[in-house]
């Protein structure tokens, strides 16, 4: 059958695929897959083919963003093609102009799901899923903008985290590292002077999400400024107002200070 | 070695969970269950049973609430012990509680993430993760309350998204339904008067996300309240400002009607 399955690999290696996920590729007739979304750390293709009895073509950003993902497209036409892409599929923005070209196409789509890096970092902080506010991505220092402070503090405003995605470009292997987000972010502080993000500010700081051994580390700016949360994929979360069971949580999984509890209602 | 490794189950049924989850219950000494917090519509706890060829002990809301999940700590404390949990472990936040507890006691813990309902359906309706709000659930009609429509109508003057999961009471087989959720947002409308959720408001209903037959559907409210979504779960979105590409994606994914173009930007 003439299908597209967009499947989600999850996190950090080759078995965070979902079993579901792992029959679609063993019964399909082509294999794509691309990792420059999201770093994948451990994640071997190989291994991955061993698995699945599958040969895996790899796509890059080329192939998607310039070829709009034809050579996916001309498979599915004919037959059953699989996609697997890091996390959980559509959370990169960047493959839904190839859902809604295959559909145009009249090609069938279907979504298997992962792990998302979004869900995982909520988790792994013990916050409350239901008081993030908007998601914002900090740049490469080439790119920095105000965008990550102002969603900051609109968050803050309103009570609510702020999850901040720190920007990779797998392809070059450059990853923003949790001091470089800190000081885009205090540079901002500097010209808006509206104390969101000063040295005494909190944030919480997680490193390799999804691997067995993920960093997790809340304190202040200055602190976590020197602190070494080890390889890629980075990220921050900026926290509003927070329960006391919030705050529980961030002292006991992530070492914040204990003076935390009293800001806690 | 004692731990405690929480595994998400993923979505719709025991293929949701990843090969590293499934891992971690062949390997544990004991494996716990819980099938309350979110509604896993084919999950099959004997086709489970067959798969890891361990017993697993299924656990009620009392087990965990009252109890504080002293089943698992005990069995924690001296061996390793997986406690399956419906969708990513923590997005609900019922579980958060128990971690700290199990990290006091130094038993060591970990999470193997699974796929979350908050990334498959913002994945599924090609809306930008990064557009979202906070995220709010409608809850059953003896709890109605104002917060839900609060909540869009606070996303909706930032030009934001909001994602409503609708509340469920698995023990009790009650799932609130696209069209009581929408009943319950017009009536407190009647009340407040802001204009956020009129017969007129375009909204996305989305059913059984995670599973191979999901339904979406983007119309004006007045549409929504007649469609037949079929079963459950069942959840909702009201779209802020739409992004061209966005505005594209509910038409060709949602069957929006083609007049949502000329709003978007």
């Amino acid at each position: 059958m003439n299908e597209l399955v967009f499947v989600g690999l999850g996190l950090h290696d080759e078995k965070g695929i979902s079993l579901q996920g792992l029959e679609e590729a063993k019964t399909s007739d082509h294999v794509f897959m691309e990792l420059y979304t999201s770093l994948l750390p451990s994640f071997s293709v190989e291994r991955f083919e061993m698995l699945t009895g599958k040969k895996v073509q790899i796509l890059k950003r080329y192939d998607l963003e310039e070829q709009s993902g034809a050579r996916i497209l001309d498979a599915a036409e004919e037959s059953k093609t699989v996609f697997l892409v890091p996390g959980d599929p559509f959370i990169a923005t960047t493959h839904v102009a190839l859902r809604i070209e295959a559909e145009k196409r009249g090609i069938k789509t279907r979504i298997v799901h992962g792990a998302s890096i979004i869900s995982a970092i909520i988790g792994l902080s013990g916050l409350h899923n239901y008081k993030f506010g908007k998601t914002v991505t900090i740049p490469l220092p080439e790119n920095a903008s105000e965008t990550p402070y102002n969603v900051i503090t609109q968050n803050k405003k309103l009570g609510l985290h702020t999850l901040c995605l720190l920007d990779i470009k797998t392809d070059e292997k450059r990853f923003l590292h949790i001091n470089q987000a800190l000081t885009q972010l205090l540079n901002t502080e500097r010209k808006k002077k509206q104390g969101t993000t000063t040295m005494q500010t909190i944030a919480v700081g997680v490193a390799r999400a999804g691997s067995t051994t993920p960093t997790l580390k809340a304190d202040t700016i200055e602190n976590l400024l020197t602190y070494d949360f080890g390889d890629p994929p980075q990220s921050l979360i900026f926290p509003g107002e927070l329960h006391f069971m919030e705050a529980e949580a961030l002292i006991t999984l992530a070492h914040a200070p204990a003076s935390l509890r009293s800001a806690a209602k």
